[in-house]
């Protein structure tokens, strides 16, 4: 019988040489990640000192500020002060502030790895999948267990074979492939359970859409979302002088999963989720009828750079809708300086975009662009539940970064191959 | 005996042909300008409702959102709603939003001519002095009355006659100049008075830098701040096709001023306003020992394209020091997307700056950049208020673009000279 991904390292993070779904074990963990919301600040702090013991391994930590960058308010601004003076009272010079979004800056700065265990005090944690590491989010109160020992314990998830086929149609996204694999699933539908993508469409997929994938499994529920490891993880990995192949990390042909899907490619059509569940998702041109107040393109699964130059491709030479707001925030300073030394974010001003720092913000609700009483808002982050994004009577569709250009265009949802 | 320029503008103003200083007279109001803190929602709209009155003149108010845009969380959302509601309501087609700090806005959308009164519900509303009109702040009770009526009483100012004359050394701005001035003129020392600017210092300074002026008079206290009418005025307004000349608005020779200021440009060094007033003012270069957090370019006052422009070429090719943030929000959509396209963005990006969108938010600590307990900051903005960037433990120290661009490289206050 052979072995799924989580299985092979999960076998490997626990000392075995084989485990098994549903096993339950102690891990090693190569990397723990920790955001300024649910950081130091939140019973890591109090619970190291009452232990009376610091952190395992400074160097296999890494803090990352970025839901209060910038502060909103002096509250915000504390907490950032405290993380930053934490992380250097640790010893931990992994720290980043005003970077942009956690998970990006956590692949783009190469502290990711194949076949790592990665546990991080964030749900989209998972994004890491995409590099064939098994990544997850846990609280804080764990995280401080993580930091005292180095180990945390873990049932060995059971794996959903997701398999996607073919081309996918010209402005159709990896957006709308984790839209409609969702809506499938269900969002609970992958609760403690991997969520593995497979297939030529994802082995065709760059990491930008990858990431993007892995980024929403938590959307159904799932422990992790994972691809296999390939030619396009390799690359990536490149350019941190990591030249070790990890070939190995695909699941076996004859690994065992609970459950399998099977999509086309081909038929695929613009996808968006309706308010306020990730699972309610329809094509994007059946929603035509809903006016938009708001449209935002970042966040940690919409705001790459492949994301940023889909919708400067579309939104080019032309202008968003009258009284509409187009908000941009690249998903880290990286992508933010790429897409401006290319003319990206040039294009996007052009066509009326208020572009805003890297920042978490909007997407919580928590600032830069808080949606007002009643506000409709279509966006490219990965949450559409009541309250989200601001007032618990605005509300949220889901979309691709092209698709939400679209909208911005027109100021009611719209299918991109439409402009 | 002679006039000045406030009793000129006055005089047209109350349909008298000759007024003098602390004449009180009931004045036509040429243009008024609501925000969003002060703005309908407070005092304004009830009043009228009860007064059972509309506005005016719909043609004559401007409504600029820009304090809560990007909004940081419901309140200030809604605040934003509500705003752009009663503007649509009210008939008045001059609502703008993300677009920038409103005094950038009125300048630059040509809503402030030579001459004019213009009243606005923001204390800087004496920015519009360097267009040669007489601007000044009001309340939101007062403004009802405005809005109702058209019309406010005023008491003619005295003036305050500051001549510079001479060339300002390399990398001394208008800043420094206006710094120079409050200093020696006090907080208070102009309180309901018109700080007018004369000398060919002045002259020579373009419009971006006679705005800083005019915008921070009412730090000394002014009612007013103004700038004689030129060629530079001309030109500036050339651009929303204005051809005529106001060439009177100038103060005669024979004028009388309640006092007089002279200083030599070529002798003035760096300034900084030191905590927490705008008149503790001294040379950059004596509070070399200070550390910085945060330095900030930005605002109605320190962020327009010339700022940028000079910021970027002191940060070209540089690093700002490690551990501090340099945030920087253009005063206005236009200049942002003029300072995209000309490159300034990127070489300020590149240097490690983040670039915000244009709002009100840090100057007054409600977003995109609190300060933290105990935080310094430099700033390019106008107020140094204790608390006035956020903790009120915070300390925040006033300078030009360019020595905050300087501070920003070395992490201590820093005469730009010395880079």
């Amino acid at each position: 019988m052979g072995y799924t991904i989580s299985e092979k390292i999960m076998a490997r993070a626990s000392g075995n040489e084989h485990v098994h779904a549903d096993d339950i074990l102690w891990v090693d963990i190569d990397r723990a990640m920790m955001d300024d919301v649910l950081g130091p600040r939140l019973e890591i702090d109090d619970r190291l000192r009452e232990m009376g013991v610091d952190v395992w391994d400074p160097d296999k930590v890494v803090i990352i500020s970025d839901h209060y960058t910038p502060p909103a308010n002096l509250h915000q601004a504390n907490i950032v002060k405290f993380t930053r003076e934490w992380a250097k009272e640790h010893g931990i010079s992994r720290y980043y502030e005003f970077a942009g979004p956690c998970h990006q800056v956590m692949v783009e700065h190469g502290h990711v790895l194949p076949g790592s265990v990665v546990v991080g005090t964030d749900s989209h944690t998972c994004t890491y999948g995409a590099l064939a590491a098994f990544a997850t989010g846990v609280g804080s109160t764990e995280m401080a267990g993580v930091l005292a020992t180095g180990q945390t314990w873990m049932k060995v998830p059971q794996t959903i074979r997701v398999t996607w086929n073919g081309e996918l149609p010209e402005r159709v996204m990896a957006k709308d492939v984790s839209l409609k694999t969702i809506g499938a699933v269900g969002h609970s539908g992958a609760t403690y359970k991997t969520l593995e993508y497979a297939g030529d469409t994802i082995q065709r997929m760059m990491m930008d859409e990858r990431l993007c994938l892995t980024n929403m499994a938590v959307e159904a529920g799932a422990k992790a979302g994972i691809v296999g490891y390939d030619d396009v993880t390799a690359e990536y990995l490149a350019r941190f002088g990591v030249s070790q192949r990890y070939d190995h990390l695909n699941s076996d042909p004859d690994a065992v999963f609970c459950a399998e899907y099977a999509f086309k490619a081909g038929e695929l059509a613009p996808q968006v989720a309706c308010p306020h569940e990730v699972d309610h998702v329809c094509e994007a041109a059946e929603q035509s009828g809903v006016e938009i107040h708001q449209a935002y393109i970042g966040s940690c699964t919409g705001g790459r750079y492949h994301d940023l130059k889909m919708a400067a491709e579309l939104l080019r030479g032309r202008k968003i809708a009258p009284g509409l707001r187009l908000l941009v925030s690249p998903a880290s300073r990286e992508i933010y300086n790429q897409c401006l030394r290319e003319g990206i974010l040039e294009v996007l001003a052009e066509a009326g975009a208020t572009v805003l720092a890297s920042s978490c913000g909007a997407c919580l609700g928590i600032h830069s662009g808080t949606l007002a009483d009643g506000e409709m808002c279509i966006s490219t982050t990965n949450r559409n539940f009541i309250g989200r994004m601001g007032s618990k009577t605005s509300s949220v569709y889901l979309a691709s970064p092209v698709t939400v250009a679209a909208s911005a265009l027109t100021g009611h949802i719209t299918d991109p191959r439409e402009i």
